[in-house]
């Protein structure tokens, strides 16, 4: 097994950096030093990790070994970089943990650069369990891949080298079942809203229906009227829907696109 | 507490009826009889519940107390009642358990008619947290509508009075929560199948993102490119989906939607 980069620098302490520092912490890699630009979060993880904090690029610290793992916003990855590596030097290892940006935003500035994307969505407040995360890894550079993979094994029981087209497809597909569906969570919400119902009468459901594709393919298990070509049943949502002119288009789509049986072709 | 209607005769032995039945026996209900078109699935119901199986409607029992509970597909509902009134009387107690059928179908041949309607997603062989389903129930008649909740309460600590409108909007909203949800869950297997990803990469985001809304309302939890504003990762997701049309559609779409903040709008 190859030597665990450590102690990690956390860089950014938004829901990514604090469920990754915290799970760090509690398998015992040490955290050397937790920087954000927010003083207050900086030091909220810090304290929960043992580390120390900072709201200043110029005072992270210059590590002989271990990584430091961005963990800032998408956009902001390629200007931390670019600023962090006069600082810290370019044979520093790195990785950044997002679901969409190229590892080659790194490569310019650190040649030992790679990705370590943990593929779950984060709230602060509730800490996932980390043992069935995905972590979707990627170096150019085997060596640096193998750490990374290496330290994500400690954290996961689900690690998968992935590349940055594979990562690509696979955000895409987050975007649907998760944004997507809270989206669609959110309308049931709005609807019994309007009519005075309580969300938790849609709450089972909704667990229930994740639950479902844990054993089976969401195609095996799809259900309702547009399934059952149930016309009467659709033209009537359809018609209560006209006082969401959104929703219903919604509907019809999505409808459609199920009775047109789309998610049973293959490519 | 109202006397329960006791015993039970199942009309329909679907995903419904069978979990129904199974659920009434488990909680001592006797089941008197089990009536499905399809003999061998009233005869599969009838074993595990310990009654009497039919493929014939002029066999159904006369009950002099007790409950003829009518779980068939919702178009067939209807006809169903009307073939059964001469044979089992317009005096006796009927509910149906469906989701969109109006609890007037049932009363030009039954007096004492409701609804008797589990929220809930049923699959053959998933048994789901009966206690935790809310039972929708609704009948014209007060004494009807005692007996049928005093039934619920037996299966489930979630019993509702439910109207005909309110049940109708419940019906929409679990097709937005369930049935294309799981449209979207399939779009991200055949995205991943398409690249050779396992779909088990997703399903830990999918359980936890429906575990989100069991403690939170939907728009509180709203993540993504969309809800940030992150207009180079939606236009890369919309290039990629350039080879999905209906998908790269609904995106667009959904997309749009949250970020107009439709889900937050009141009505």
């Amino acid at each position: 097994m190859p030597m665990l980069p450590e102690p990690v620098v956390l860089i950014g302490a938004g829901n990514v950096g604090y469920h990754l520092g915290r799970r760090l912490h509690d398998k015992g890699v040490r955290i050397a030093q937790v920087f954000s630009r927010d003083l207050r979060k900086a030091q909220d993880l810090a304290l929960v990790v043992g580390s120390e904090a900072t709201d200043q690029l110029q005072a992270v610290l210059s590590l002989d070994t271990g990584l430091y793992l961005i963990a800032v916003k998408d956009d902001a990855i390629e200007e931390v970089a670019g600023q962090l590596q006069p600082l810290v030097g370019a044979q520093c290892l790195i990785a950044h943990t997002s679901g969409t940006v190229s590892s080659t935003v790194l490569q310019p500035y650190f040649a030992r650069s790679g990705v370590f994307y943990p593929l779950q969505t984060f709230s602060r407040d509730r800490v996932p369990d980390f043992s069935q995360i995905p972590f979707c890894v990627y170096a150019a550079d085997e060596e640096v891949q193998e750490k990374l993979l290496a330290l994500a094994h400690v954290l996961s029981d689900k690690v998968y080298p992935i590349s940055d087209q594979e990562r690509q497809v696979l955000h895409v597909a987050a975007v649907f079942v998760n944004n997507f569906s809270n989206y669609l969570f959110g309308i049931g919400h709005q609807l019994l809203s309007a009519e005075g119902l309580s969300f938790d009468l849609l709450r089972p459901l909704i667990l229930e229906t994740a639950a479902k594709v844990m054993e089976h393919d969401p195609d095996k298990v799809q259900t309702g009227p547009a399934k059952r070509g149930d016309q009467l049943t659709i033209l009537s949502h359809l018609r209560y829907l006209q006082q969401y002119p959104e929703y219903q288009n919604l509907y019809r789509l999505i409808s459609y696109a199920i009775q047109s049986g789309t998610t049973r072709k293959n490519q």
